[in-house]
């Protein structure tokens, strides 16, 4: 059987268990010109609340009664399709459920020999591409300047403060907590870290970052955006990745400081990863070489069980996790 | 004497009299390397709302007790500086006073036989390269695209819209008052005027930009700030050149809708003009053959009598004027 997880209710505020329920299908038949994929992991981001959010945006909203839509990895377990043999390992947009026939439009294989499948949703999927074009691309960062990170810890955050170490900037992230700050120092290699839960974020941003700050990446939004935008250098640059802190809201709160934009020449820009989809290649080589030198490091935070999926996705705002989480759905 | 007006206290919300007062003055010396400036025009704008707030900027603040900053226009009445001579139309930052003794840094000549004195504060002066720097330097319009202002019928915005005609783009223009959507579309060449006072901006700027907004000028910030981030496009630029709606809050009101920047990949970006010093040159020219090709027209409203700037300076935000605000301190 296939287990799935479907969208049943838009919620209004934080999800809870009406949002979405799991059914018991039939595995998918396999057509002329597809693949039928095993999916074993599920990537858990903080765009999924967006996305069954009942509004225009850069993807259509999921339907009620669809399968969730997730990121995922998994093998190729029948192939009609000249592209892809079973065997293969694949990412795509797979949903999240334990089996899906497609005709691999927006898959492809990667090689697990070169490091494991979970990775290829962390460092050198998704993520990693976020972080790779978000800062590179949008947040453009010189040698020498500051770079502040919200959500610092997270999947994306981590990668990104790495990303500007490499880059020989001046890394600072926020994160919630004293182990989530100790990890991004010690483990990642971070400058320094604010604990947004127990430090006055405006005075600490002031105290790590003495030279101010040129790139500001946000994971985050709310709060932590205005106490930034206070700090910025001129021609600082904003980089719009996420608003974690805003996701549950009916209505986002806008950057109370939006005016420091103006008065430092500053740059406030948005991206999404998928407008990058010709450069994957370029990025996950680059990633995978730095990942293979030690110079960056990527964790993931695996939990068993489709079942569990909504409980899973909540760590996200509840910050119970640690890195990249992934929900795992099959055995390997 | 040298009337002077002197910022006497830091208002909370809009100026009244008791922000300014008058005082009278000597007519300073003219030391050696100075110029002595018999000021004649005064430049009335929004940003002086921003000199008088006590926090950091892009400029020190005006001190309790100093003449009231401001762009000026005058003729040189005595000079012991080798590059200027008496006769000479010069503009810079002389202040809301009737003269002032200067070294001249920052002052450039102006040939009043191309135009007359008070256009060298408007088209073709710090208004203009405005217009000019934040329209085609951070706007960066394409021919075809759609270009939404607000403040339409002011100073800046009026020139932009025609800037953006010249660059063949549809223009529209958000206004207050059937009278200045009138003159925008009418005397300007706008191709449509929403008047934000009689229509809902939001269903107005769908109607006028069937194609949706991919760059939009902003003077006033607020609500109507709000209402066009609903409706740009992917990858618009939002220029954020003002925010009057808000200069008289204690604190400014943030874009409710900023997460559109990055559902559309949008960039925000503020700038200021004093960073176009050095090509200040280019743009004045450029103007002044727009402006004899009869290309862009310009509209002074100039008020008599440096007793009247507290008066004059507020119909900046009661919007009793149309296009550039000019106090009229000494006769030619």
């Amino acid at each position: 059987m296939n287990k799935q997880i479907i969208l049943h209710s838009r919620p209004q505020g934080l999800p809870d268990a009406t949002t979405w329920r799991v059914v018991d299908n039939e595995i998918p038949e396999c057509s002329e010109g597809q693949i039928l994929v095993k999916l074993i992991y599920v990537s858990i981001d903080p765009a999924m609340r967006g996305w069954i959010r009942d509004q225009r945006s850069y993807l259509p909203p999921v339907a009620l009664d669809d399968v969730m839509r997730a990121i995922t990895a998994g093998v190729v377990i029948e192939s009609k399709h000249e592209k892809f043999k079973v065997g293969d390992y694949v990412v795509g947009s797979g949903g999240v459920q334990q089996y899906i026939a497609t005709s691999g439009k927006g898959w492809y294989p990667v090689q697990t020999d070169l490091a494991p499948l979970p990775l290829f949703l962390s460092a050198l999927g998704m993520t990693g591409f976020t972080a790779y074009f978000g800062l590179l691309e949008v947040g453009k960062p010189q040698p020498g300047e500051t770079i502040l990170v919200s959500g610092a810890a997270g999947a994306v955050g981590s990668m990104v403060g790495q990303i500007g170490k490499i880059k020989e900037c001046r890394v600072v992230g926020i994160a919630g907590g004293e182990k989530k700050c100790r990890y991004i120092v010690e483990d990642l290699g971070f400058d320094a870290a604010i604990d947004y839960k127990n430090e006055d974020v405006r005075k600490s941003i002031k105290e790590h970052c003495p030279d101010g700050v040129d790139v500001f990446f946000d994971n985050v939004g709310g709060e932590i955006l205005d106490a930034a935008l206070t700090r910025i250098n001129r021609k600082a640059r904003i980089v719009v990745c996420g608003g974690i802190s805003q996701y549950n809201s009916d209505e986002m709160r806008g950057p109370k400081n939006y005016y420091s934009i103006l008065m430092n020449r500053a740059r406030m820009e948005g991206f999404i990863v998928f407008d990058f989809a010709h450069q994957y290649e370029t990025a996950a080589r680059q990633l995978a070489l730095w990942l293979s030198q030690g110079k960056i490091r990527s964790k993931e935070h695996i939990v068993e069980g489709i079942e569990n999926f909504y409980q899973t996705f909540l760590r996200l705002f509840s910050g119970e996790k640690l890195g990249k989480l992934i929900l795992k759905v099959n055995q390997d």
